[in-house]
């Protein structure tokens, strides 16, 4: 691009969190950007996006002069408003994050940082998630810094693939040890859950979701494989969730006996 | 199968939604129920999760003297809830719905009553979210009956491929007007924002999120060609959300320099 690059900067951890923080910082070196975010957590918040409630937009300015925009809604909202109401255009890029906490494998389904991105990608813009593999509100996102220019980059440059956008996560270890970015395919992986059982001072019991990750998937082509070798893993996501492959064998059912 | 299945019920319109009473009466002609719905709606709610918050499950009875559990959190919790701590052990198959509204083509991607579905599936459990395209409350489910039930005896005699559950979506016709169940893919299509802004009596400016659904895929072999003709789309929908077809395309970019 010869033009600086408009890049919208989201993500569900919310707009004061030193992830997103990180995140402007890189994405200042490339372009011009707009920042429009959650203004509370939406962790777990799926692809969620409010439909029976009102939604509330504020100016706001966290670091220095910069305006940004802090949202009530969802982080599939901030994309949307932001490109209807805020841009008023389509951004040459969206990325989401940095998000506090992994997004690979089967949390992809639960995470709001790759719903931001995905909305994104629905509505025609390249797209980037990324995620460091610490929950910590206070994670060092130091060594993330080089290897979300280069994608982000990379992406600015070649564009992707028509229906694509990357789920990228960064382990949570020095820089001298991480090993290279790596292209993966999503782990087979599910969380069994073990839920936390309470009562609360009124004498209702209540439960706190909890739980423990479980990777099934021995391919050393996946994303839980490269970071547990050190990788930063690149997934391309589609949100055509059509298992194509078994149309043919659903084919043979007698549904219409 | 020779002894009757465990069927396990749950939806995003909440526990006393017609549709969900629909299916509750469908899925009794085929086997065992369990109910665990949301206590309140939770439409596009997408794969939400509680994390941040406590779950309450109520005992409660609806009609009749059948026991139902209500849930205070989203789609997916019930799943997990019904699975871990009310079950524990996997029912032979879950359905959800009946939804009041469509959740075909990009729909699928907001839809709590597919994130149900989804749950269920990356726990190993067959599983299928129906939906009429009718948003009203009090929309007619009586021609979904006989759909409802076809498809489900065919997932129970057939099982479900691999990592696959099923989005089946039905047309709001009367049941002579429906020429029949097809197998589809998802439609290319998306909504198209208009944000309608308004001022509360406070004076403060707020959004209400509407739009428009836009079909960009003139296929004949998509959910939305087949209910616009007046079919019963059946979408096989994976939760392996790897564009495993763009691996070798992303690997040529310049990411280890």
């Amino acid at each position: 691009m010869s033009k600086r690059p408009l890049i919208l900067i989201t993500n569900d951890d919310g707009i004061t969190a030193p992830g997103i923080r990180t995140l402007i910082a890189v994405m200042k070196t490339i372009g011009d950007v707009i920042v429009v975010a959650p203004d509370s957590p939406q962790s777990g918040m799926g692809h969620a996006i409010t439909v029976n409630a009102t939604l509330h937009l504020d100016k706001v300015k966290i670091e220095g002069d910069d305006t940004e925009y802090s949202c009530s809604g969802t982080p599939a909202d901030c994309v949307k408003l932001a490109v209807r109401e805020i841009l008023k255009k389509k951004p040459d890029i969206c990325v989401s994050g940095i998000n506090h906490g992994s997004n690979s494998s089967i949390n992809v389904i639960y995470s709001g940082t790759m719903s931001a991105a995905l909305e994104a990608g629905i509505e025609g813009i390249p797209a980037i998630g990324f995620s460091l593999l610490d929950y910590n509100w206070n994670a060092n996102f130091e060594h993330c810094k080089s290897y979300v220019k280069t994608i982000t980059e990379q992406v600015l440059e070649h564009g992707l693939p028509d229906g694509v956008v990357l789920n990228v996560n960064l382990p949570n270890v020095s820089k001298a040890e991480i090993k290279g970015i790596k292209i993966c395919r999503q782990a087979r992986a599910n969380w069994v859950e073990e839920f936390d059982k309470r009562t609360n001072p009124m004498g209702r019991e209540y439960y706190w979701l909890a739980g423990k990750f479980v990777n099934e998937d021995n391919g050393e082509d996946t994303d839980e494989w490269a970071l547990a070798n050190n990788y930063v893993s690149v997934v391309p996501v589609q949100f055509d969730l059509t298992a194509h492959h078994t149309i043919q064998q659903l084919n043979t059912w007698n549904l219409n006996d």
